[in-house]
């Protein structure tokens, strides 16, 4: 009922790191690509065949060293149905490797609807008497733009199936403060956001103190990262922006609490295209995936020590 | 590149509305769900082939009266990867029907994420030279919590390939009010939202003056859904809440400019299961379906008048 088993697993690995599987179709090794390209007469079956080869190569590549993954949906929506059906392998792959399992769905809706995507991606259907699991995920990520009514569906869940949540509150990207920075009663938005969190979680806090209802907050504002830890005793975060988009170790230290947990530090691109670098082949790209997890692994480590 | 085709279809059956097909499984007949329920190992096709049935026969008996459909994207996510299947011919069979198609899917996301979910929900993807259609809905709603950020990716897919995004401003649903009322420098947050779209769509704008960058406004806040028709002259909205949520045609009525137009009404349960009342037969659902299509038409022309 709260994130508990992913605080385990960062334990367990000494690692608050999590991989966001994104594969952009020019990501994946061009000799992959090719092996299935000619293979299907919908263009869209050979690539989410090629996906699904990509991304369980990079999870045997990483699943002794790196608690989690974070496929990203848009980049399995971008094939059409072939793609949900990667997705959904993915998630089940990962999952019997032992890895913990955060969608980047950013869902939201409200009532029925939301307990339909609550349904989907972390819970179970009953179709008249059969019970089925559509995607499930350990976590997901949500825009709480509607407020409570689009939140409480997904806490049932939590609760009765031991998931958590990720609610948007500072988005790592350029343009966040345009709605996110304004500010309400003298507060930002992303603060009041953050707030609704810590409330929505109340009833969902685990041993550890953090309750299964987190927060996006990215590594591109280590100011707010760090007051937002401060403010938000019981959250715990999940942090885009490290790598790529110019976030660095130092910059997401803010994140962690005094134990070293608190919060757990994402990077795509430069992992799963790591290969693209440093004089590696593509035929690497999973032992290349594996040496930045490492390289990044150890950068954190620099500044948070966990407990 | 503006909501002109959708505009074109709303004067040509002088009917401001669109049927949302969110097929939560209990809507879905019995008598249809029993053909399929024993016929796959899987539950989870086995309800997609209900879904894609009742969905067919909702769009035959509406598509000649009713100029849109808005798929529920949570309602098919929760039948798994098969559920995207029929997700995928729902649209294709619409659109084949003439319907504009409208996906509501309230996607968010920034840079490339968001370019996979516009080429994924609204345009085609490019896979080592073979171009692809993952979904190929007509529109798709969104979530601005993010900043132009997240926006502006779809603007360049609306433009290329003449599409269009209603942006969530004002929400139908009672803590809507959480967030989106709060003051920012003495405006709500959902004006702010509103002038966001007006700003985002002031490039995309067709010859009805309206752009291609839509709101979502609320039925159940009539208040405010006139205010926002004042202040948003090049916004066209989609308007949920009609019906099964408590608005009524005079709710609405504020909705629309001078001309009948600058609005699409949404109904979802209260004309997919409009079969469950009236003495109607399970059978005949596709019937009720229409006869209520009729009488809502009927109810929103007694305050509307389309020029």
């Amino acid at each position: 009922m709260s994130f508990e088993r992913l605080i385990e697993k960062i334990r367990e690995t000494k690692n608050p790191t999590v991989v966001g599987l994104d594969p952009s179709y020019g990501y994946v090794p061009a000799y992959i690509r090719a092996k299935y390209a000619g293979e299907f007469p919908d263009p869209l079956e050979g690539a989410a065949c090629a996906v699904l080869e990509y991304n369980k190569k990079i999870i045997d590549a990483i699943c002794d060293i790196v608690p989690a993954v974070k496929p990203q949906a848009a980049y399995y929506e971008a094939y059409g149905w072939y793609g949900m059906k990667t997705f959904a392998e993915t998630v089940t792959y990962a999952r019997q490797k032992g890895m913990y399992v955060i969608t980047d769905g950013k869902r939201n809706d409200i009532g029925s609807t939301m307990e339909a995507y609550a349904a989907a991606h972390l819970g179970t259907v009953d179709l008249d008497g059969r019970t089925a699991t559509p995607f499930g995920a350990d976590a997901l990520t949500v825009n709480g733009y509607l407020g409570t009514d689009g939140i409480a569906p997904l806490l049932k869940v939590c609760k009765e199936l031991d998931k958590g949540i990720f609610v948007l509150v500072k988005t790592s990207n350029p343009s966040s403060g345009e709605l996110q920075d304004k500010k309400i009663n003298k507060r930002p938005v992303y603060e009041v956001m953050g707030k609704m969190c810590e409330s929505w979680g109340k009833e969902l806090r685990g041993e550890s103190g953090y309750s299964a209802v987190g927060a996006v907050v990215g590594a591109t504002y280590p100011e707010q990262l760090s007051e937002l830890r401060e403010k938000l005793p019981h959250t715990f975060f999940l942090v885009p922006g490290y790598g790529a988009q110019g976030g660095g170790a130092k910059d997401v230290a803010g994140a962690f609490d005094e134990n070293g947990l608190g919060a757990i530090v994402n990077s795509s691109r430069g992992i799963i295209c790591a290969y693209k670098k440093d004089g590696w082949t593509e035929e690497q790209f999973a032992e290349a995936a594996r040496a930045e997890a490492i390289r990044m692994r150890d950068d954190i480590a620099q500044f948070v020590t966990i407990r």
